[in-house]
C-alpha cells in the first residue's frame, strides 16, 4: 500500500456539506424552486466566468475581492481577461442584454447558483456562497404592483422553508435622498452612506462623521430624527411630513412607498416594517428598496435584500430595462439557522426502505422488490451482496433509512420503533416523515 | 440615456441556455436526480475549487488545460494555490478521504456539477460542461453485484430521459492487460494507449504504432483480432480463449466479467456489447470498465462511461477504499441531442396558466385566484399590470403558457385550442402536458 502524499482539505471559506447538511440544502433549493416556478419564474443560470470588461463595469467595490483565471500552464492569453462572478446581478444584466430579443417582456427569472468573494470567512459569510435572486425586467416600464408582488413570493419561500419568524424591512430610495436633498445637502450619496452605517456604529458616531463631512447641526439633527422613524404601518409617510422637509422627490417616494407596502400587505401575510434607516449599499437602486431579517435571533445581519432600479444594463444595452428583484442569502442562511438550531439536519440518505439479503437471497428477487416500491415513489435502497443481518441492519441505521424490507418473507421493520409487520409489496406505505 | 460601453457577451465554450432550453435541462437532472435517490444514493457537491495538490495528485493529462485562480488585486499569496475542478472524481476522492470518519459506506452518492478544462470547443465539448457522476464505494472490499448495479441505474436514468437507443459497451481491464501480458509484451500500458486509438485511427494505423513500439508481427496479429472481439452475450470468453493465451489476470478478468454481464442482463434492459477494443483512459481503472453510446447517429464519441476501480484515494489516506462509478455528460449529451433533435425545447416559462387582468380587474382577487391554483400544484403567473388583453394573450402566447384564465368570469381558454371553457378555481385541471 503506497503511503498517503496529499492532505485531504477543503479550503478554508468553502463551505462543504456531508450528506445529512446536503439533504437539508436541497429541501430549501426545491422548496424556493417550487414557489418560484408556482409563480411563473423560470430558471436561469449563466457560466461561473464573465468577460473582466463585464464585471468591472457596475461597481468598484468588489474589485479587491475578485477571483480571476488564469492556466495552471499557460498558452493562450484570453483566460487573464476572465473573473469569478461575485454576485447573480451582474450575469443577469449581461443576459438579458446579450439575449434580448430572445427573451419574453416582461422577463421574471429566477437564478440560483454560488458566487465568489475573497473575503475573511466567518458566520454567514464565505469565500463560495450560493445565492438566489429573482428579478421581474420590463421594458421601459414596469408597473409599481412588482415591487410588492417580489419580496411576497420571496417571503412565502421563506415561510415555506420553515423560516417564519421574519420580518420584511422596506423603504424606498427616493424618501431619503428626497430628504437629504431637501435639507440642502450636496453631498448625497456620502451622507446616505455614513447613514447607512447607523446600525453599526451607532448615533453619535454617525454624527461625528456627518460633521467631517459639514452638515450643520440641524441637518444631522433633522437626518437623525428621519432615519429612526420606523412603523408598521402606514403612518410613516405623516411622521416622515412633521419633519417639515419640502421635496419632489420625498414625496413621490412617499407615495411609492404607502402605495407598495399597501399592497403588499393584502398579498403576504409577513410582518413588515417601514424603516428609513434602510439604505442598501447598491447605487442603482432608484426607488423600493427591501431587507429580510431574521426575528429573536443573535444574527442581526439581513438574510436578503433586493430592490427596484431604473435601468438594469445600462453598460450594455440602449434599451431601458427597469426592474425589481430580490436576492436570498442561501449559503448565509443555512450556516446561521444550522448554528442556531432554526433548522435541523435529519437521515444521511435519501432512501425510505432498505431491502436486505437474508440467506443469500435470490438478487433478481430482491432489485424485483425494490422496483415495485420504487415506482410507487418509494425510495428504496438494496443491501446487494448480503452477509450477516446484524451489519446489514446498523447500516439501515446509521444511515436513518426509517424502513427495512425483509424480501424473503415480505415482513418490513419499522428501525425507529422496531415493530415488525408482513406488507404486501404493492399496496405498503412508509409513514410519513 | 447613457451609451453602452461594454459588449454583452458570454465567453465561447462556457454555454449558457435560453429559459427553453433551460428548462429542457431542468428537466434532465430532475429525472437523473430522481432515479438516482430512488436507489438511496445521496447527493453530494464540493466547492468548485480544489488545493492544486489535491488537483494535481491523480493525473499530469489534464495539467495544460487546467484553470487556476488568482485574485484582481492580489493580497494574499493564497488562492495562488487553488485551481478548477476538471473532473468530478479527484474531489470526490477528496471528499471522502477528508469526510471518512463522518460517512456510512458503502457510501453511495451521485454528484451533478460543472467541470472546467481549458480545450477547444467544438460538438459536444465545453470549456464548463456538467457532469453527472455515481459512485459507490466500500471500505476494505466491494462486492462485483455492483459493477452490474451502477450502469443498470445509469441506463435506467438515460432511458427516462427518453434517449432509449443506447447501447452499454463493457470490458474488464484485466483482460486486455493479461492479454498483453500473456503475449510477453513488457510497455504493457504504452500498448494499451495505442490499442485505444483503435477507433480514431484505424487498425493499420494502430499496427504500425505497435510495430514502432516494438512489438513482433504475431504480437500485432494477436492483439489486432483481440480487440475486434464484440459480442452480445457471453460468448466473449470462449473467443478470447481460442486466442490461445494463458493468463491469470486475463481469466480473472474474464471470469468476472462474465459474471458481471449475466447479472446486468438480469438487472436491465437496454442492450449491452462485450467489447474487446474497449480501455478508457484512466490508469486507475482496474477492473469492470464502461462506455454508454447512442445508436443510429452521427455523434459516435460515448454520452458517459466509468469503471471499477481498487482504490479512490491512495494519495489521501491509508483507508483501502474500492468502489465503482460511471459519470454522465450532461453538457455533451444535451448539445448533442438538442442538435441532433432527440430532445426538443418546448415553452419558455414553467407556468400552466396566466391569470389576465381584464378591465383593471381587483389585483387581490386576482391573486387569490392564483393562490387556489398553485395550492393544487397548477403553476399560475398574475399579469398583474393590465393592460390591453391582446398584449396579455400574446404574452401567454409567447412564452408558451397553456391556459389563460380569465378571473372575472372564471373562464379559462385553452390557448392552443382556442377552446374557452367556464371552470371553477377549486376544482379544474389542465391537460397533461
Amino acid at each position: 500500500m503506497s503511503t498517503p502524499i496529499v492532505k485531504p482539505a477543503s479550503i478554508t471559506g468553502f463551505p462543504e456539506y456531508l450528506p445529512e447538511e446536503r439533504l437539508l440544502e436541497q429541501k430549501i433549493l426545491d422548496t424556493i424552486r417550487s414557489v418560484f416556478e408556482s409563480h411563473g419564474f423560470c430558471s436561469i443560470e449563466t457560466p461561473v466566468v464573465e468577460k473582466l470588461d463585464v464585471l468591472l463595469s457596475k461597481s468598484a467595490d468588489t474589485n479587491k475581492e475578485m477571483y480571476v483565471l488564469g492556466r495552471l500552464q499557460a498558452e493562450e492569453k484570453e483566460e487573464a481577461k476572465m473573473g469569478l462572478r461575485y454576485d447573480l446581478t451582474v450575469p443577469f444584466a449581461r443576459y438579458v442584454a446579450q439575449h434580448e430579443n430572445d427573451l419574453v417582456f416582461p422577463f421574471k427569472r429566477y437564478q440560483i447558483q454560488p458566487c465568489w468573494r475573497g473575503e475573511r470567512p466567518k458566520l454567514g459569510r464565505y469565500r463560495q456562497f450560493t445565492q438566489c435572486d429573482i428579478d421581474i425586467i420590463a421594458r421601459e416600464k414596469l408597473a409599481l404592483e412588482y415591487d410588492a408582488l417580489v419580496p411576497a413570493i420571496v417571503c412565502e419561500a421563506w415561510q415555506k422553508i420553515g423560516l417564519n419568524n421574519i420580518v420584511l424591512q422596506i423603504s424606498n430610495r427616493k424618501i431619503l435622498v428626497g430628504f437629504v436633498e431637501g435639507l440642502g445637502i450636496k453631498k448625497v450619496g456620502e451622507t446616505l452612506r455614513i447613514l447607512d452605517k447607523l446600525h453599526k456604529i451607532g448615533p453619535d458616531a454617525v454624527a461625528e462623521m456627518l460633521q467631517e463631512l459639514g452638515l450643520s447641526d440641524k441637518q444631522i439633527k433633522s437626518c437623525l430624527s428621519m432615519v429612526t422613524i420606523n412603523t408598521s404601518d402606514l403612518s410613516f409617510a405623516d411622521k416622515v411630513r412633521a419633519l417639515g422637509i419640502k421635496n419632489e422627490t420625498l414625496e413621490l417616494g412617499l407615495n411609492e412607498l404607502a402605495e407598495c407596502v399597501k399592497l403588499y400587505a393584502s398579498f403576504c401575510s409577513v410582518p413588515y416594517r417601514v424603516d428609513m434607516s434602510l439604505v442598501r449599499g447598491f447605487d442603482y437602486y432608484t426607488g423600493t428598496i427591501y431587507e429580510i431579517q431574521l426575528l429573536d435571533t443573535e444574527f442581526h445581519e439581513s438574510i436578503g435584500g433586493g430592490g427596484r432600479y431604473d435601468n438594469l444594463a445600462s453598460t450594455m444595452t440602449k434599451t431601458r430595462l427597469p426592474g425589481v428583484g430580490m436576492s436570498m442569502g442561501i449559503s448565509r442562511t443555512l450556516g446561521v439557522a444550522l448554528k442556531l438550531g432554526l433548522l435541523k439536519t435529519g437521515a444521511k440518505s435519501p432512501a425510505d426502505v432498505l431491502v436486505v439479503n437474508v440467506d443469500a437471497a435470490d438478487k433478481t428477487k430482491m432489485l424485483d422488490v425494490a422496483a415495485k416500491l420504487r415506482e410507487r415513489g418509494i425510495k428504496t435502497e438494496v443491501y446487494l451482496e448480503g452477509g450477516k443481518l446484524a451489519k446489514q441492519l446498523k447500516y439501515a441505521n446509521d444511515k436513518g433509512i426509517s424502513y427495512v424490507w425483509f424480501d424473503i418473507d415480505s415482513t418490513v421493520k419499522n428501525m425507529q420503533s422496531g415493530e415488525q409487520q408482513v406488507a404486501d409489496v404493492n399496496t405498503w406505505l412508509p409513514e410519513q416523515k
